[in-house]
């Protein structure tokens, strides 16, 4: 047997997140039996994955290391999504994991996007794949006032009172807010980011948005470092996980 | 009572198509007994559409033409996704029908779109949304094959054997093909189109796309006038019927 880092894409609405669970399925529980039936085997190894995305969110390039045997990527794949069926899981690209290789340490950085339906109407084609929001936003506004929590801040107001994190210092590289239509988009990047940081910071900016907080609110609220001071988490529904980077970059096929 | 023009939105997968059917929820169903529910009765009166389509097509600017009663249309629309829910339909838009006006009879030209899948593995996010083809596609190829079917033509070859249009002669106003990444995105637009038309022609365009019929073998297949002479009805989880046009423009808002 041989580590693989595979590239995989999953819908998040039928899962309890990546984390195996007791009660309900998890991603990573489908992807460790998939690979245990390509094995051949009952016996079942742990997957570990760069993020651990909680319940209904959705990823399009999570990179998650996993025991299988020594065949081709093209061989490797394909068996693993027969075995993934009829769950929406897919393995996209693999790879033999390089010396040393680990899908969650190895990591360098990660990226997120956020997507918000931003119209009077609940979307009926893309239920549960966005947060829909009915007060008109300012991605402008939203877009400028992000700006002010990049870098190397201490992300208190903005972590879950879950998070295990040992600090809450995190450093963010890229947060930028658009509009297509009446769609909107966050994409955000970091070496790590604290659990719900991704969907509290969005939270918090759509207040900025629907011109609820004044831009320069949003300072006050990192300078708090006090979950209270920001606004609600954003629902998962909206988050993609949607990559990773390794230096040296994975030879995925 | 006074007859609405609604522009709705909906996710083709959990119906029957447009049609009432016998065995089945259809769209024209879950309408009707909205639109009845809105009115304060039991009584259930018939919704016409710019367009039926089949199973598991989808919409985004279908438009339906039903009694409502005599309110704002910010009403009519909040009470209609009221009665609608929990069925991915949505009112996005509505109006009081001008004089004279049939959402049917009155509508000038429809667009659809058909989206395909392009890439090794299936789709484990857009599963039921797109068509995925594993074969590599040429756009640029099947772009250039799609405009000799544009123009006044028998479309026979292109028709299903269902098809209950008197004449199979149509008009094709626009039919492009583009790519964007991994997705395939066919673009076309005419007054009107017969029973399978758009999937049907989606199904030989991409017998070009891989290669596996030379580009002047569409305007071959066009010409034969024979159901027998083109490829296979592209699957329906791929078509999306995208809007109506009528002349005036329907007031929506």
């Amino acid at each position: 047997m041989t580590l693989w880092a595979l590239e995989i894409e999953y819908d998040g609405r039928p899962f309890m997140g990546w984390q195996r669970q007791k009660h309900g399925l998890a991603i990573q529980q489908v992807v460790e039996e998939a690979a245990a039936r390509v094995r051949g085997g009952a016996e079942v190894t742990e997957a570990v994955s760069a993020g651990r995305t909680d319940a209904g969110v959705h990823a399009m390039g999570m990179i998650v290391q996993i025991e299988l045997p020594e065949l081709t990527p093209f061989r490797i794949r394909e068996a693993m999504n027969f075995h993934l069926k009829p769950n929406p899981i897919v393995v996209l690209r693999c790879c033999p994991a390089p010396d040393g290789w680990n899908a969650r340490f190895s990591a360098t950085s990660r990226s997120y996007r956020y997507i918000i339906s931003n119209r009077a109407v609940p979307p009926a084609l893309e239920a549960g794949r966005v947060w829909h929001v009915r007060q008109k936003l300012d991605a402008g506004l939203m877009h400028d006032a992000a700006q002010t929590l990049l870098g190397h801040h201490d992300f208190s107001s903005f972590r879950a009172s879950a998070c295990q994190a040992k600090s809450p210092m995190r450093t963010l590289d890229f947060l930028a807010v658009t509009r297509e239509g009446d769609k909107i988009y966050v994409e955000t990047r970091a070496r790590s980011f604290l659990h719900h940081q991704v969907r509290n910071m969005v939270g918090s900016l759509v207040k900025v948005g629907e011109g609820s907080w004044p831009a320069p609110k949003l300072a006050e609220v990192l300078d708090a470092k006090s979950r209270a001071a920001a606004s609600v988490t954003a629902p998962a529904e909206g988050l993609y996980f949607t990559g990773v980077v390794y230096d040296p970059a994975l030879p995925l096929e």
